[in-house]
């Protein structure tokens, strides 16, 4: 089964992720060739920009200016794709090389999400692979945990913290007492959240990774504008406080259910008991659970971001090529992915954490207390809160167990109260 | 790349896990199939007893008396072998499989570790699929996370609680603060504990999976014989509750080291801190940590024992043969692995605890003391009590990092010493 050859690569893209692939292929070699059963050779490498100074030294690769050449080089094996963005460039590319029938590996998560199918669909005619470990949980090989590992399971959910920005951001919160905007501010200078952070903090980026799980785990069709997403724009310090007081920490999850009911899936800062795994995971690690009928929970915990992490995950994937490992992308063939409708989230059951921020003068209470009685909406604990705050009362209310569409009927009959002085937060709990 | 023609098995051993793998395959076949591409079918069963209930209706099978037979047997595909011990009845069949070309899947760590690189190098002459996933931590995809995951790093480090059944047992002394013996004789009375546990609960068993990990990791030769092995027969009581004071819990790890310094492999009760994950697997759990040098820390954790997680490693080893996705079963040719030297474990530094029973009289004190002086060791903490013990006074010990071999001097200084009421224990701390 050795084939002694090199396995020839282009990289396309050389920001953190390219030259971290680059350096590991040169640091491990030897190690990787043992494991290939052949060495794994850069001949070509392009971006957009030559002149930039990247920290490795590229002299040794030839430079490629127009990347839509190298679909039809006989002298390329693969073509690595680490540019990004869903459409554009990337996908021009990634459409070029699988109808070529060139294997492609990429750490593309959006354009994974967005048309993950239809490249997995032109793969398979081609009878090629397409491999994007490095698109979900960076290092973590959950890609391969669900596709092959767990494949002998009917998985009934998915779920994880899929976003190292947002999960460093909630720890230092939660650890330091600061506000959200403070903490963003302190990440962005650290380099740990982008200037524009919106994909990360707003969610889309999680959604993006659950969509790809979820269509792996359940062998479902890929569905990423099912997916509702919140972010963590609007978790304050006091949630952190009060859920930590209640014995829970705050991590923004991203959640796939598979059932009778439907598809399920959000992604969207929740209430994790302090027993669960997922409160255990800080800083920018990454996490996913998978129960299976037969496994029972599956745990995977790594780095999920970072040049060196998801540059382990693409070269896996390069070792599974070179090896001729590898199979359907969506582990079964396109046309065998199920398509399922979108579940009602509003049918399901669940706790959940309400907070107010409310004048503070009298029959207040009395107002939330009411609006919950009239929505059917059982109440476990309540805490309210005034000192220490620049205007109004805080209010936080964990629920019974109940359906999600009295939670909505409660914010419905308390909008427009001029008592409320912002509006309110809700989080599911995890349990 | 699909093959309609069903996939056709063997399975030889009918005990709880051959009953769940005809479980998983009888209640998951249509995803299987999807997910394999073809249908996995069960065509014969061979045990030793026929008449034996089940709990699983086997009419449907062709019973095998003859297991001898099945490598020749052209309508058998694949031959998965659940009858364990290291050789034996099990290792003729996988030798007969493996040499007429027949793949084969099996659960069997004993065998694996004993004779795992003898059998892949008939494997690799015959072009055959040798798998084991099943092996090691049970439903957990470690195999697998290694030998292909993690395949781009240079792994430095795997380390893991590799036995339920001791994990079991300690957290369960630690929960109820009970002793030993009276926790084992309540988990052999559960089931959770064999009627002969010496193989669990004296590290055979960890020990097995840890060598099979260690090979995988480093792309070294298989070595069990070169594991150092300590079981949990001595932990009291006392160790778990002078542990927890300290800010530990106390695990049966198994860990490999690979570097200069050779091989290290050893599995024992070691000191775990709070704020590690090894310290929160709890009960019947196992878990996996392997430290590569681009993919940082990856944690895998999961059920590692039982019926459902053990058919789930074995159908997913099979999903693989359906798929024609599999290759070397060391992940790389048997040649390729390196023979690495055993390192010397007095080198290692680290810190340890260690528990003397001792005489409560004048001079005992000094007497330890003196000897951990003459043999360089320095106590970073003491603890001395005499208060509800039978006999004689405990006395539990934190080292600050040292070499180990300073440990086993002191041991040495002494030995013979009547003020000494028992053999002291010793384990090391996991820093």
């Amino acid at each position: 089964m050795t084939d002694q050859r090199p396995l020839r690569l282009a990289i396309v893209g050389l920001g953190t992720v390219g030259g971290g692939v680059i350096r590991l292929l040169e640091t491990n070699s030897a190690l990787i060739a043992r494991r290939a059963g052949r060495p794994i050779e850069v001949v070509a490498i392009s971006a957009r920009d030559r002149s930039k100074d990247r920290g490795v030294d590229l002299s040794s690769y030839e430079w490629v200016d127009d990347m839509t050449t190298l679909a039809a080089r006989e002298d390329i094996d693969v073509v690595i794709e680490l540019i990004g963005g869903s459409d554009g460039p990337a996908l021009t590319l990634a459409r070029q090389c699988l109808a070529a029938g060139k294997p492609f590996v990429t750490a593309n998560k959006a354009m994974i999400a967005h048309h993950g199918l239809s490249l997995a669909t032109i793969a398979e005619k081609a009878g090629v692979a397409l491999k994007y470990e490095a698109a979900v949980a960076g290092g973590i090989p959950v890609i391969k945990g669900l596709r092959e590992g767990a494949a002998a399971n009917e998985i009934s959910r998915v779920y994880g913290i899929l976003n190292g920005t947002c999960n460093y951001i909630l720890t230092t919160m939660e650890k330091d007492g600061r506000g959200f905007d403070e903490v963003l501010k302190e990440a962005q200078d650290l380099g740990y959240a982008e200037a524009d952070p919106s994909f990360d903090i707003d969610g889309v980026d999680a959604a993006h990774k659950l969509s790809i799980l979820a269509s792996l785990a359940f062998g479902t069709e890929l569905d990423f504008a099912g997916v509702n997403i919140t972010g963590i724009r609007h978790v304050i310090a006091a949630d952190i406080a009060e859920a930590a007081a209640l014995g829970f920490r705050i991590r923004l999850v991203g959640m796939a259910e598979n059932g009778p009911a439907g598809l399920f899936q959000r992604v969207h800062p929740m209430l994790v008991p302090m027993d669960h795994p997922l409160a255990h995971v800080d800083g920018s690690l990454n996490a996913v659970v998978a129960d299976g009928n037969f496994v029972g929970r599956l745990f995977f915990q790594g780095r999920g971001a970072g040049d060196g992490p998801t540059a382990s995950a693409v070269v896996a994937d390069l070792i599974d090529v070179a090896r001729d490992e590898y199979g359907d992308p969506f582990a079964m063939p396109v046309a065998s992915l199920l398509a399922q409708h979108k579940a009602d989230a509003g049918k399901r059951t669940g706790r959940a954490y309400l907070r107010f921020e409310v004048q503070d003068r009298p029959g207040v209470l009395a107002e939330i207390a009411a609006a919950t009685r009239d929505a059917g909406v059982s109440i476990e604990s309540m805490i309210q809160r005034g000192a220490n705050r620049k205007d109004g009362v805080l209010m936080a209310i964990v629920t019974h167990e109940g359906q999600e569409y009295r939670i909505a009927d409660t914010l419905a009959r308390l909008a427009g109260s001029d008592s409320l002085l912002d509006a309110p937060m809700v989080m599911h709990i995890l349990d």
